[in-house]
C-alpha cells in the first residue's frame, strides 16, 4: 500500500521540474479576464489551454514525459494508445524532439480530420478494434511486443501529470489573487497536477466537502515557500480546486465522497468523451486537495460551447466548454471570488457544432 | 513636401520602443505552423493576433499612442471614432492604464454585441451618425470641442502605425527563415509597421513589383543590426511584405501602381469591412517597403474563415481570414517559401457565419 502511495505520489518539486523541461515547447498561455462571465462579485479568467498549438493541454505531460526519456528510449521509438488530442500531443512532441518512430493506435471509427492531424506531424497511424476499449485491449499486446516506450495519458503516469501541474504554476503567476480553480475531470491526471501545485502555492483552504482525511504523510508543507504557513484542512483563506464532472458520469464524485476508487464507471452516451469511464489513480491519491466534485448538465455544456464561441470568440471543444458551462448553470454558488476555469481544448467535433447552431435553443441570444 | 515625408514616416527605432512600451499590456502572439496551409515546399504560419485579449492586433498601436500620452492628457480623458476593433482596443487600454473619461463615437447601427464588449470595459458609448461617414463627419466637431486627446486608428499616426509593427519584430524572432509577409490592408498602417520592422531587420529584397521610388532620404541601412547591409532596392534574399486587398476595393493596388494617394475610394459592399475605402498616408509615404498588391476574391475569404475554425480551429473574422483567403485561391504562387499569414483579429461577426454555415458549400468539406 505505502508502494502503491508512492508510486502514484508527486510533489510541487516535479511539477517545478516539469516547467523548466517543457518550456518552450508548450506555450505558457494567458489568463484572461471575461467580463461577460464576471458577475455578482464574482470575477471569472479563463486559462487558454485550446491555444496550445495543437490546442490541448495534453502537450504539457507529454511533453515532460519525452524529455525524460533516454537517447536509448528515443532512438527504439514510442507508441501511445488514443483517438483523441493525447495522440495529437504525442505525435507533435515527437515531431518536435526528432523522435522518428512515433506510433499511435485508433479505433477504425476515428475521423478523418483527426487522421490527418496525427499524419501531418509524421506519426504512423495503426488501425485497431472498433472503439477505444477494444483498441486499448488489443494495443496492450501490441505495445508489449513492439520494444516501444509506451506514452501514457496522464491518469497513471506521475510525469505527464507534472507536466499537466505546471498550468497552475502560470495562474498564479498570472494572477495571485485567483482563490478557485474550476477543472474538467476525466481520469483526473489534469486536475491531480493543478491540485498539487496549487495547494503547495498557495496552502490554507478547508476541503471539508470531501470526506476523506490523506492517507499518506505528505502535506502541502514541505512545499512551502519560505515565510508561509500551512493549515491542511483549516479554513485560512487559499485556493478551491473543483473537479467538474458531466452528470452523465459522476464517478469521480462517488469516489471521492465515498473514498472508493472506481478505476471503471459506467456512462450514458456524452458529448464530453473525455471526461466519462473512471478515474485514475492518482487523482485518488491526492483527492484530499480538492473541493466536493461539481456537476454539469450537458445542455449548459451545449451552451458553454456557443458561449465560447459567440462571445468569447475563442474555439473550445465539448470537455473544454465544461468550465463555462459550469458558470452558467451554478453562477453565484461557485467557489472564490476570483475564479480560473481551465478552458482544456479546441479541438471541437465540427458535427456537434453544426448541430448546434442548427438549433435556435443554442443561436438566438448570441445574434440578439 | 518635406515636412509631410517626416510627419508620415517611421523607423525601426519607433518600432523598437513602442514594443518595450507596450511589453505586458499587448500580448506576445503564438506563430503556428499550419500543417494543412503548408504544400508544394512552402511552409505557411499563421500569426495569431486574434489571440490578443481584445482578439484584434490594434491593442499594440492603440497601447503605444496610450503610453505616450503626458499625465494631463491622461487626466483629461481620450475620445476615439469606431465601431469595431479600434475602439475595443481603445476602452480596454484605457482600463488597464487607469484613464477614466473614455469616450467612443459608434453610429447607430453598431450591434449590441460590440457595444457591450466597449462598456464592459468602462468606456461611455457616444452614439453619432447613421453610419460610420456619419459618426466620423460628425464626431469631428464633436472631438475638437471636447478637450479628449483622439486616438487615431493608426493609418496617420505614426505612434499607433509603430505599434502595429512590432508585429514583425515577433515573427522574425519566433521564425528567422520568415521571407514572406502577407497582411490584409485597408487603410495601411498595420502593413506600414510591419513592413518597416521586416525590411529593416532582413533587408535585400527587390521591390521591383511596385513601381516607385523612395522619395525621402532614409533607407533600412540607417537601421540594420551590426555586420548586416543593406542592398535597397537589390534582389539580394530578404523578405517581401505583401498587401492583401478584397477584389471589392482595389485601392492599394491602383494607388501604389500608380503612384497616387487614393485617399478615398469606392467600393462594393464588403464583408470585410475593415478592409474597404481609401488608403492611409503613411502607408503611402512607406510604399517602397511592400511588393505588389494581391486580391482576393471574397468567396476565398468566406472559404478562409471555414478553414479557420474547422481545420485550424481558431477564431478569425473576415478580414483575419483574408490571409488563408490568399493560400487558398494563390497557393503555389505565393512569394516565399516561408510565408508568415497575419491573422489580425477574431471579433467575427455571428451573423455572417450563421449564413455560412448554413451553406452547404462552405462547410461540406470540413465534415468529410
Amino acid at each position: 500500500m505505502e508502494n502503491a502511495q508512492n508510486r502514484y505520489h508527486i510533489g510541487i518539486d516535479d511539477i517545478l521540474a516539469a516547467r523548466e523541461r517543457i518550456r518552450g515547447y508548450a506555450a505558457y498561455t494567458p489568463l484572461e479576464f471575461s467580463p461577460a462571465l464576471s458577475a455578482g462579485g464574482k470575477k471569472v479568467f479563463l486559462k487558454l489551454e485550446n491555444q496550445q498549438p495543437v490546442r490541448s493541454f495534453k502537450i504539457r505531460g507529454v511533453m515532460n514525459r519525452l524529455r525524460l526519456l533516454t537517447p536509448a528510449q528515443r532512438s527504439r521509438g514510442i507508441v501511445t494508445i488514443s483517438s483523441g488530442n493525447h495522440a495529437i500531443a504525442v505525435a507533435y512532441g515527437a515531431a518536435l524532439l526528432g523522435i522518428t518512430r512515433c506510433e499511435v493506435i485508433i479505433p477504425d471509427g476515428t475521423p478523418e480530420s483527426k487522421r490527418s492531424v496525427i499524419s501531418a506531424y509524421g506519426a504512423a497511424i495503426v488501425p485497431m478494434g472498433r472503439n477505444y476499449d477494444e483498441a486499448h485491449a488489443m494495443g496492450e499486446g501490441y505495445v508489449k511486443g513492439s520494444g516501444l516506450y509506451f506514452i501514457d495519458g496522464g491518469d497513471e503516469d506521475t510525469a505527464v501529470c507534472a507536466g499537466q501541474g505546471t498550468i497552475a504554476l502560470e495562474i498564479l503567476e498570472q494572477n495571485p489573487d485567483i482563490d478557485s480553480i474550476l477543472i474538467p475531470f476525466g481520469g483526473g491526471g489534469l486536475a491531480a497536477g493543478i491540485a498539487v501545485a496549487a495547494q503547495a502555492l498557495k496552502p490554507g483552504t478547508a476541503h471539508s466537502a470531501c470526506a476523506y482525511k490523506p492517507d499518506n504523510a505528505v502535506t502541502p508543507a514541505r512545499t512551502l515557500k519560505p515565510g508561509t504557513t500551512a493549515t491542511p484542512g483549516g479554513t485560512k483563506p487559499g485556493i478551491t480546486v473543483t473537479p467538474l464532472y458531466s452528470e452523465k458520469c459522476p464517478a469521480v464524485e462517488r469516489s471521492f465522497r465515498e473514498g472508493v476508487f472506481y478505476g471503471y464507471y459506467p456512462s450514458e452516451g456524452s458529448i464530453c468523451e473525455a471526461m466519462v469511464g473512471g478515474i485514475g489513480h492518482i487523482a485518488f491519491a491526492q483527492r484530499h486537495l480538492f473541493a466536493a466534485p461539481l456537476g454539469v448538465d450537458e445542455e449548459f455544456v451545449k451552451k458553454g460551447i456557443m458561449h465560447a464561441f459567440f462571445t468569447e470568440k475563442i474555439v473550445a471543444e465539448a470537455t473544454g466548454a465544461v468550465p463555462i458551462a459550469a458558470c452558467l448553470q451554478h453562477g453565484a454558488s461557485l467557489p472564490g471570488t476570483n475564479i480560473a476555469l481551465v478552458i482544456t481544448g479546441g479541438n471541437l467535433d465540427a458535427r456537434l457544432f453544426m448541430d448546434l447552431v442548427g438549433n435556435r435553443a443554442y443561436v438566438q441570444k448570441p445574434l440578439a
